[in-house]
């Protein structure tokens, strides 16, 4: 999820790149003016395409209606759909954004669980079924599994109950060439990145965090999945079985060490205020990041990362097909 | 980590199995005694080759003394050494190990990170790393990636520090050929399963424990990584941080909402009074399994196992090299 100059780039190269709407769908509509420029795109009628990026949103915390509007105002390719208090939630977004967009628009789910996953295609037949892996970075479900057996297992799934057509993609600590190679064996019809393109030219991080991407390394031992990114940012309104992933700084720290959540908010709020405080360990400014991140090491492109993405996927399958 | 009948199965179907000395060195004698007998392997001399199956020991609870006899006398193809108290430990086990076997026996290190695959490849020389990642079932890092990224991430440190001829494997979430094409894509040289082999006719699973296996379903929701099942059974000498992945039972289910230990360990006592009690979400019986659990849904027998791996494993990437 990310803002149109990041977006629009990853279209331009050939992935589809994704804004977000977050929990303020208002914001998104300048997002969309921005991305329609950038991309250079023709006004909305009845014969043109839809707007070749799409918008994610956080069902939980968004007004429906108001998604509804800059979907017909816009209609952009696709919309991606997180995070519904409840799975029924989906099927009204979906009805929603099909009217909205004439039919134009793709809907996109994101589930995290085999059954989840099987319950959504059936309630909603999406066009794209998303599942996230336990290694993604920013929020997702509390417990769950990996790619590596999530994927095939919703991939069986979806098979067995009739829904073997929806093209499946995988999500979760993909960070590069291999991984997308993984994912392809795995059963996904392909994968999406989140915390690879902190790292694209594009997303135009402030140094501080940027630098705090490139430097992470080891990322199953220094992310960590917690509640307290959360509760210091006072973020309240996620489903109870959600937490996020993110680098493990001096307020989960204090939190494992008892520390109350009144007083690591006040600290947190603290080094916010200082501006751009200090992140990693020792910091408290919050960087979401999936496990990924340790392989994730220059700033590219959006489209070198893209193309390199594709490049070397396909040059490991059969390199890994010749050696085995 | 296996019993004699499965390891042996796995090692003559072209795998090989490791015996689980566990906690308890003493017991693997009589282990590799029937091993021997059921590969029909000749007595040890100067020119004998090593028995073809493994041996897996538990670093913080095994005595070294008694570990180097049992290889002196049975020179196992190879040792498995995990869960040191400090790496440094691995160094005085690779060295007892090499010694007592003369070199015959090789040793594989598991980890679970980034940093100590790179420290036990500098200190011990291993002959295989195994990186463990958190999709895996039993005990393991209670902070780690799954294989998608801790995988290629390894690599490319070994690589970087000189290292990268050490064989890799992959564990964690490893079920079916689909996998396995995904360890070699993301850079291993092969694959570790213990779930699925709990499936093999030979683990000789009480029918409760082997049902458990086939029912559990949504690997990723229906396990958890907690250290509530070590809390109940007492076994309380893990490393600080290390837990164990199994299915979310009622044990847990009463931790989360907040009984004592006292109390969780004396339910879980007369449960398992009762004989082999009841498993799953109601049940207290500890079932370690990983979250590729829902990909195993028949028993059959080891050579089957191993030889659909192989050749699923090298028909999708075949597949999938052709499809993309």
């Amino acid at each position: 999820m990310a803002k149109a100059p990041l977006a629009t780039a990853v279209s331009r190269a050939g992935g589809i790149g994704f804004l977000a709407a977050g929990l303020d769908a208002s914001t998104i509509s300048s997002s969309l003016s921005q991305a329609k420029k950038l991309l250079d795109h023709q006004d909305q009628d009845a014969s043109s395409s839809p707007l070749p990026v799409g918008v994610g949103f956080v069902l939980w915390g968004s007004d429906i209606a108001s998604a509804a509007e800059v979907i017909r105002k816009f209609v952009p390719a696709a919309v991606w759909l997180f995070s519904p208090r409840k799975v029924a939630d989906l099927v009204t977004w979906t009805e929603k954004v099909r009217e909205a967009s004439d039919g134009k628009t793709q809907v996109w789910v994101q589930l995290g669980s085999v059954a989840a996953a099987v319950e959504a295609a059936g309630l909603c037949k999406p066009d794209v079924i998303v599942v996230q892996g336990a290694d993604a970075g920013g929020h997702g479900l509390a417990r769950g599994a990996g790619v590596i057996s999530l994927v095939p297992e919703v991939a069986d799934a979806l098979a067995r109950e009739g829904h073997g057509h929806i093209p499946l993609l995988a999500a979760g600590g993909i960070s590069d060439g291999r991984c997308v190679a993984a994912a392809l064996t795995l059963g996904a019809s392909g994968a999406v990145l989140g915390t690879r393109f902190l790292a694209a030219k594009e997303a135009e991080l402030k140094p501080e965090h940027a630098e705090e991407v490139l430097r992470t390394a080891d990322g199953g031992v220094s992310t960590v999945r917690t509640t307290v990114f959360d509760a210091v940012r006072g973020t309240t309104g996620w489903p109870a079985d959600y937490d996020g992933r993110g680098v493990a700084n001096r307020s989960v720290d204090d939190a494992e060490k008892g520390m109350g959540v009144e007083e690591n908010k006040r600290l947190y709020q603290e080094a916010v205020a200082k501006g751009d405080g200090e992140r990693g360990k020792q910091g408290r400014m919050i960087t979401y990041v999936g496990t990924g991140v340790g392989l994730v090491r220059e700033i590219q492109s959006a489209a070198d990362i893209v193309e390199g993405l594709r490049r070397d996927a396909m040059a490991i399958l059969e390199q890994t097909r010749a050696k085995f």
